[in-house]
């Protein structure tokens, strides 16, 4: 490409497509900022801006108070002894896992672990076993499950797996399993467990000192109304050091944060929005009543919502047969729900998708979702 | 911490205090926002917008187009085969040391390299070896001196390093070194060779394929008028598939990149800012003017510039006697001279630095360098 006026023309500002939609994307419903974080935006959008009084490293900042925001609120908000800001959650996974590689060990991951959590252990050279989940539809695990795998990777290693992961709630169905009795089963073994919390940290209570998880993990841009890419690690004491060792030859600097990591506007707009989002997670259950409504009226129009049902997570997937069977004669074939939903501003369901799909209801609030609830009826009723 | 109304009151939005201020910290002039990026942040400011459209990865989404900006328009800005953003230079060199790792394996590093170049091979667990930089003041870097540590390694290990790195320019002097040249003596012996751009890509011209670098790096936030955290990293067609090699389990994502990297804002802001940053370029020459300009008036007053002479670069480093002098019998001691520049609003010399420090002229405008060159001046008379 030759970067001349026409050609640079293509890039600049562009518009999002999907502003003033309802967006009910899993990806996008607890990422999206507070008023305070869309001022913190511009006020820090310059490149490094975080960095004008740094004293060494990005967490022990004082102005702006980074230092305390992340030394001292967020380990009270996570309930972990330690935590460090990252560039995400999978990069925070990574950074876990690298600290434990040793050619020939194991990770053991639940088997709804996002794709994320198997590329971090690709990445450290871990080898990987995964805890199976029921079957459809319910794809639950049990506990006990981590036990007998723990058992099969001693017999087939010799050793137990140096980590366990489980994914709170899972990418897929949102179901939120049993995180204290995992933790107890692994530590039986005295596996250190990792709780994957870029779905819950920031939307629900989560507090990794009561479940005993070892290790959390949360993502900014899912679900602390941050601007990505931004995630925290959490650590106890037993590991912290582990995780967070210093250079040998830079003393200040920790390896597997390269020294600094969210080194931009992203920490300070996690930073903006912290005051709601500590609020807003007292409302969790008002946010779990809307989800088991929505579920509940999307299965009046005959579209099933998989996984644990009464639903106790905003993140739900669905298998629609109806609408696969409109697709298949419809306008636009299997294109028809995204652009009837896109024609009333509806925005997150995968634009081909119609037997199945996932959705999340969380921040939508009743009346919108009742727009989205209307909207799923007036299409069935205009196919039918 | 309790998270109540009295502690959370300290986060939320807040204020940038050297928002106003002629900014010349080395870390903050080339990554300053574009009107453009300012606008795009806003725009595309929750979460996970870019992925509203996600074909698989960030790198291919279309809509909006950063498929065509990392696949064609970046590669042809860096005259290299393929190009990934990733979340900074630092993550992107780890990412390309990563994929070279083997216990026992070296890392050829210039004198001169950024801390977080070692604490890439320090997490990468490759054993670092030094291309030592001449002594003071001049601190540059002899091409051939590459071939001889390299011989070192080969008599020490048996094998040449699997890496090399060149620092371009450094970030302490702002030395420009002669890179084609430390290519060639490199490739002399096979071995691939990283530039790091992070203070050269988006400011000046750089053309790896000209050079003959195997890979380059970049930094977003540092010098391409974007908002933190963001890097590039592009690799010959060579080692592209080495750096960029897909998950066994999971065939669309790559395993250095996690999947996804810049996966936020920040790519929208390195988007919206491309179109100045190309044109911003070919001023290059007036910015070197710039800087020799400002190096000669600092040296009418006693405080000499280190590093190469006639500079080449907007980052330079001063040795000021005459400040340290003043400094030992100012009120406020070793803070005289922050203090004093602060109530002038220029802000980027650390805070307690006479002695030495370091500063960037870039994109700064001859009228503002003048105030500043005017501030010294009054600064010292003043103290006199």
């Amino acid at each position: 490409m030759e970067l001349d006026e026409n050609s640079l023309q293509k890039f600049g500002y562009i518009r999002r497509e999907t502003s003033g939609s309802i967006n009910i994307d899993p990806l996008q419903t607890g990422g999206m900022l507070t008023e305070a974080a869309r001022r913190a935006l511009v006020e820090w959008g310059d490149g490094y801006s975080v960095c004008d009084f740094c004293p060494g490293t990005v967490d022990i900042i004082k102005k702006p108070p980074i230092n305390e925001f992340v030394h001292k609120a967020l380990p009270s908000f996570l309930g972990i002894d330690e935590v460090r800001v990252t560039t995400g959650a999978r990069e925070a996974k990574f950074a876990i896992m690298n600290s434990f590689r040793n050619k020939g060990d194991t990770v053991l991951l639940d088997g709804l672990a996002h794709y994320s959590s198997h590329l971090a252990a690709q990445r450290a050279g871990l080898l990987i076993e995964k805890v199976p989940s029921s079957a459809s539809p319910e794809y639950t695990i049990d506990p006990e499950d981590y036990g007998h795998c723990i058992e099969k990777i001693i017999q087939k290693t010799g050793k137990p797996p140096v980590l366990a992961l489980l994914t709170y709630p899972d990418g897929n169905y949102g179901n939120i399993p049993d995180a204290s009795k995992i933790a107890s089963v692994c530590h039986e073994y005295d596996v250190p467990l990792i709780l994957n919390g870029a779905y819950s940290v920031g939307r629900m209570p989560v507090d990794a000192g009561k479940i005993g998880a070892d290790f959390i993990v949360g993502s900014g841009h899912k679900s602390m109304a941050s601007a990505g890419p931004i995630g925290i690690l959490g650590a106890s004491e037993e590991y912290a050091d582990i995780v967070f060792r210093k250079s040998p030859t830079h003393k200040k600097k920790e390896i597997e944060m390269l020294g600094c990591t969210a080194r931009g506007v992203s920490i300070m707009t996690m930073l903006a929005s912290f005051p709601a989002v500590v609020k807003r997670i007292r409302e969790w259950n008002r946010e779990v009543e809307n989800a088991r409504w929505f579920s509940e009226q999307l299965g009046n129009m005959g579209i099933r919502q998989m996984g644990e049902i009464p639903h106790n997570h905003d993140l739900m997937f669905f298998e629609a047969p109806i609408l696969y069977e409109i697709s298949q004669n419809a306008k636009g074939g299997r294109y028809f729900l995204y652009k009837e939903l896109k024609a009333r501003k509806i925005h997150g369901i995968k634009p081909g998708l119609t037997k199945n799909f996932k959705l999340s209801t969380y921040g939508v609030g009743r009346e919108k979702l009742s727009s989205v609830v209307d909207a799923f009826d007036e299409i069935i009723k205009k196919h039918d």
